[in-house]
């Protein structure tokens, strides 16, 4: 695999969230790179990653950020790869509704990838779905993935079947 | 380019919104395919459509819906390539927010690339990033697109500043 | 009664919620069948379990499923039999409102018949109302229990009379 | 069919709406019978309405109304029918919100099977999904039905797929 | 004081939150009943309450309840006394939003004076208030128990003051 | 009778809603005046007008405003007269959820009585309901005009009743 | 007055609404500029106008925008002065909560001067009282402004107190 | 440092809040008073302290109230000089909704620069960036204050970066 994915968040408080990515990716085996970049606080650190990730072999980034989430959709104002955005329900958010909604209505022209409040497993599947479209072994076990994923679900059939009357 | 991008919808009345999708992408030079595929009213035609994409090279689903919209988080649960979900404010919608909720929030391993409610044109152009990962060309005409957005807001900003006084 | 409830849920972990509604069937003395199905993580499984419930003389299907919950509406899609859908407030879910919205808001031609978030009793005693169209016997069941509500009240009112002043 | 859907409405206002509900049963060949009754301006009409609709061979009664929304959830405190409720999207309504939660969010031992905002069609043809657990003739004609829905998505694809690209 | 308030709920569980409006009253000396009062499951208690409520020389109900609340509503639909509604934050209740909105969005014709989110206190206040109409000492106690809010800020004074800089 | 209601609103704009409550109160014969008071734009107006509205036999205070309301909940600190609130869907407000919350949340000691986004009918019968704890005579014009309301559902009944099949 | 307001705006589309922060500050006698800036699709020239500000005299910033609006956020992280957040409620916005939380939930540490959706007439004056702080002259300007919407307020009694009865 | 800064709360419950802003004023050595002034408690109190303010050499309060939060935008509407809100998300409170909207959806005329949820610290900051206005001292210890976050930042890289896989 030539490719990486870039894993970025906004504050270190976002890192029990955003280490789902990692892991996925891991397991997947997927190259990333994980750090974090502050939109609000380090601006010109993010106009540097943003802008270097490609000539680091970075050919998707995963930003997670909560409240005003502004990482996503200006890491993605400042570089052509694809970028997936987390909404992060931090302890300054408003139930969530501000970081999803600060993350996913970008205008058009420059599109986030938004996936669930908190979705950063999702968003570590999905930078390895992206990555696929250039490698089909790992378009192969993302297909395992899958089948791991429906094998839990027969797995949990008997515990809930015998709730069933006699 | 070898692959292409999928684009399909709930209803024919998502198409004024939809084929923002195909408009860019056309701009783009990316090859599609554009039809009808309703989860609730076709779900075997839906089954059937998302197990043999990558057969007929598609490589990106873009899906359209609204209301209670199934049909991107569906077409995710058939097929190991990415899909993007697109909430269409449709008629039958409480302002949108049934349409956002039910494509973004889905469940852990199973995700969706969710754009902003009517965002079908920055579903297009996600499309098209998620296929530059293998098409370097793909990669530079996205660049290209970003410039554009860039000269028209200069082109704009005459006609706003003539409003500042003398 | 020749007639059956299929309960089905997305996750074990909606089984808290879900056990209430085969709870008050039994109490209330008709069949069912409880088992989980996975419309992201099991969809070929779930067209199974809908197209074949007739058949095992199943009539009401209760659906739960938390998030983006796509299993009561496909289900529906699925089978020309009622369809009930719990809203759950799994933990993935945004306060419960894309659980209600994804589930509530299906479009014209696919009904499914919704109940209160986490109202897996209440989908219970409605799956037994459907039933009793076919059941005089049940009929009568249901409005004894609705007798045994009224007095649960009324054994209540004591308690609450004494913070009255003298 | 010997048995009735009782269609009902808190206002003359209700009728562009609660008429869809009449006109598929109609479609369906499930007799009905179509009143206005208002729970906070009719109140003794509507006690009198839910206790008697058994006697006249209602065995599942489809009640809309918009704002506080009051009408579905007391009837089916006064009757052990099925009750359907049909959130309306007045002109006194805020955005439908009011009309979804106090229809949808009945406490346990009361269900309301709620449809969409204005969803008086589904309303319909989930009351007539209901009297075909009696009536095997019904199912096979909502079975057609719903073939009827998928044919007219096929009917569609023409006309989007003409937006594809030579 | 010839005239009394009635306090209802719909359930003993409201009881935290409504006893306050008792204690209110009893600090305000205006006499009151208490009771549960159940909408879903005693509707005809409901009914036979609310219309013999005058003839108990009682001139303002407060009524309190959750969820789909139709309690406050049906109890104004059933008198021409002014009905005093409490939205109870109940636990079936999606963060009390059901609660409000099912009290507070009463067609035109029959009012529910709607107090805040578990503002059974408020209750308690307005009540004395609506029936100091016909009782100046009683409005001299209510203009007395403001004061006394009043001297309750004054005194938290110094407490927060020290928090400033020397 | 000899106590009268005062209606006030935050600006000009608020006429064609408030002025339903004068209407309402015109049918029933109950005396007001009405005016102008801004709690914003005159706020010494506003604590003149709440402090000197009992001299002035005023005994209940409907106040209408939108927004970020205040003038409600500010007359009622300044007055221990009843005050009615009614959030209006003014043309800054975000689909009325600023009006309502701003009017209804009030804290512990300081009760609003809430009506209806718009609601102001419902505030001119309330009002009156409240000046007939002193009045019997008004709340038999109450009792009456109750029952017309419930006239004009039964003469809607013909109307809607023809949409039944034969 | 040495100092001048910038006034920036994410698109040429948001000038109708952001005028009105330009005319409110020539009514005021405050200089200003006004230009486009949009974070995500000139990050660069916004970095440049942030940075550079100070130099150019401005000591306060109005920025406007709709959306996933991040221009006042981001532009509040470049520059020590204050911004001023003014959320449009742009065609691409869910009824303006997207616009209103991306600016509003800034993280600590990065203040956005938010004001009320489409406000932008407000964020003129809010800037005017910003830099009146250097300027007492201004502070009159703008309490003789206070002075007028006073006036105005008095201008309108007539008109609304001839609906009261004779 | 000729100003000060005010901050008032609403109530004592208020301070744990509020405090925040005290100590950021206090760490860039910008003078303040704190005190408790409620608007529906004392709202003589209110009228005085915000009328008074300007003769304490006070030229920005800081205002935060929760629920219906009058309390900001009432002191706007008696000083000219700038208020900032901050929106308490206190035990009486809608999840925060209702004190965010009372504060910031203030009409045209009368701003009140508004902070995010519990964002008192942020309020802090701002008050000081407003007084720098007149204080290139205080502007420069606002850099330095902002150079501190970004080495934060800085500082948590190491912690975060360790959970890349080697």
């Amino acid at each position: 695999m030539k490719y990486k994915v870039g894993i970025i968040m906004g504050s270190k408080s976002d890192l029990p969230v955003m280490k789902q990515a990692a892991e996925v990716l891991e397991a997947l085996q997927v190259p990333f790179e994980i750090t974090v970049v502050s939109a609000h606080r380090t601006p010109e650190r993010m106009v540097e990653y943003a802008q270097s990730a490609i000539s680091r072999d970075i050919r998707v980034i995963i930003a997670g950020a909560g409240g005003a989430a502004h990482l996503p959709g200006m890491t993605a104002s400042l570089t052509p790869i694809p970028v997936i955005g987390v909404p992060v329900k931090s302890s300054n958010s408003i139930d969530g509704w501000d970081s999803v909604l600060s993350i996913l209505q970008m205008p058009g022209g420059v599109p986030v990838a938004t996936v669930a409040l908190d979705g950063a497993k999702n968003a570590g599947i999905l930078a390895a779905q992206i990555l696929s479209v250039a490698d089909d072994e790992l378009l192969k076990r993302i297909s395992n993935y899958k089948e791991e994923l429906k094998k839990a679900v027969f797995d949990s059939i008997d515990e809930v079947e015998k709730h069933a009357r006699k």
